[in-house]
């Protein structure tokens, strides 16, 4: 076990135990304006609650979305000579060209919204191990990941949104899941980027194999995270945990960027209250996995591509909230009736 | 009744069966581009179906949202008198000078989105009939505001997001379904912008009461547009038709743009081919109706305020979904590797 008292990890469980909270006199300035503005009170819907989480988070009165940023986490993955996926790993290094080049799908979201957009090579030549043998990293590996990811965001945005690519990555989520919650291993291996059936196979075998020789060691979610998890997931992780921190909004995309959530989760629940989940993945266990952490997604459009793709939408749709919260007119500025009296 | 042979809806409904369909030539570029883009097939989820009903019904191989554009129509209602709704009928004007103004929610998500946004003045200071007692409209009023809808959009637009502002017109929007697919007027009541339990029961009764005032001219859903409907539902089902003819994909608003919708829908189903629904609205029966239209909603996030805004939040969506189609790269110019093999 690794939970003794010199663990590498102490440092991450000492920052989610200092966590800043929501700031409540912000939500309540949000509530007021809220009121006063010219639309029927709670007609907007969840634009009203975005606004009210986005205040809650930055600690502003007056929530604002000028700098949101796509940060995208991209590594490779031992298990992948599994037979796990439809491609090759040579796909990372190439979407990552397709990426600079803008020729990506997550290129074309951002530039319709304006949102930054930023990848992070996270040792792509270097696969972590294939974890159905051995821990995907080494401790160190682990927390020098998520410290890496911390780093990524260091640039400042007022709104993040965080996604991945990482052929072979839907196992190791699935890994994760299983291992956090148990079940089957069918229950959450899906097809991914879509392999066939007999690939849908060895990605089930993968994670029971995985399962059974990690066995012993599954009781804490940073273990879990280390042996099951890739670099981008534990990148992941270490951004979540710094956008709390400096007060950044956190839009989650799908499947596997929910797998560095459930990670921080299962630490404390609510290490994720700064986090919205962006959208629903075709993924089928995304669903499950969402409901157990008491998020309901922003988008449901039947997408799994990762690469941040969902979150990139869903930032859109706050971008386009902020807007509305701050500079719609009030009943007293428009001269509106506010009711019949 | 009205559908004799000289009825001045007769040439609506030539129009309706004259209708231009879908582009398949269209479709299938879309598709044979979409196997070649840089991301697992399938996987953008209903962002290919997005850039396949943009190249349908714009009729072009290779689709595009370049001057997407958002009108509202806004009409004014004499079932107001039986306080049917939490705002005085002056809130109409009110609301189009905040239109004007840029103060209102859909000024903000327009310019979130860039989207152009127009708003129409449907005789405001001349209300419609209380329906309870007579028709809404007279034959020739309801023709000629169909009419005025179909000539709103001919400034030009590749993508129309169509809404509504008329206080009471949930109430006239309920009648409508009521009489277009039965059941009880409590089913198709909501609370609109918010009435109270007493101004329930009140649009509850006025449906009821127009019902059985009309009950004898119900069949002809045109008849019941012009009876039980406002200016902006007539206008609305106008500006649907102009789309089709002038190859404009359309996005519906909530619960009272449907309505028009429904009018259509009941004159001949493919009429609304070229029609996505922009959202669920949190008005009750709106799901009902969408599932009668066989519509499957791009957003549910809880709205119902009406002036087209989750339409226009639709629209964002929609401009991402073309972007990202027309603007990736292929496998072959980005050199990625398309499969294991």
């Amino acid at each position: 076990m690794t939970d003794a008292a010199s663990s590498p990890f102490d440092d991450i469980r000492r920052l989610i135990v200092s966590m800043p909270g929501p700031d409540e006199a912000a939500i309540e300035a949000v509530r007021l304006r809220d009121r006063q503005l010219t639309k029927p009170a709670g007609s907007l819907g969840r634009l009203e609650w975005i606004a009210e989480w986005l205040a809650a988070w930055q600690a502003k009165p007056l929530p604002s979305v000028d700098r949101p940023l796509v940060c995208v986490f991209a590594g490779s993955h031992g298990v992948v000579a599994r037979g796990v996926s439809a491609y090759p790993s040579e796909v990372n290094r190439q979407m990552l060209e397709n990426f600079a080049a803008g020729g990506a799908a997550i290129n074309q979201i951002c530039g319709a919204y304006g949102l930054g957009f930023k990848v992070f090579d996270l040792a792509l030549d270097m696969p972590t191990q294939d974890f159905t043998t051995g821990a995907a990293m080494d401790e160190k590996t682990c927390v020098a990941t998520m410290a890496f990811g911390m780093e990524a965001i260091a640039g400042g945005t007022d709104l993040l949104a965080v996604g991945e690519m990482g052929i072979g990555n839907t196992t190791s989520a699935a890994a994760i899941y299983a291992a956090l919650y148990g079940g089957a291993a069918e229950h959450w291996v899906g097809r991914g980027t879509g392999v066939d059936e007999e690939g849908l196979k060895r990605k089930v075998a993968a994670v029971e194999a995985a399962l059974e020789h990690h066995a012993a060691h599954l009781k804490d979610p940073l273990e879990i995270l280390r042996r099951l998890g890739g670099r981008e997931i534990a990148a992941i992780a270490g951004a979540i945990l710094a956008a709390r921190q400096q007060r950044i909004p956190v839009i989650l995309d799908g499947y596997v960027t929910t797998a560095a959530a459930a990670v921080l989760n299962a630490i404390h629940p609510s290490t994720l209250d700064h986090c919205v989940a962006g959208h629903l993945s075709a993924e089928g266990a995304h669903r499950d996995v969402l409901e157990r952490l008491g998020k309901i997604p922003l988008l449901a459009l039947g997408m799994r591509l990762g690469e941040g793709s969902g979150a990139a939408l869903a930032a859109g749709l706050v971008k386009a909230a902020a807007a509305t919260h701050r500079d719609m007119a009030t009943f007293d500025q428009a001269g509106v009736s506010t009711s019949l009296s």
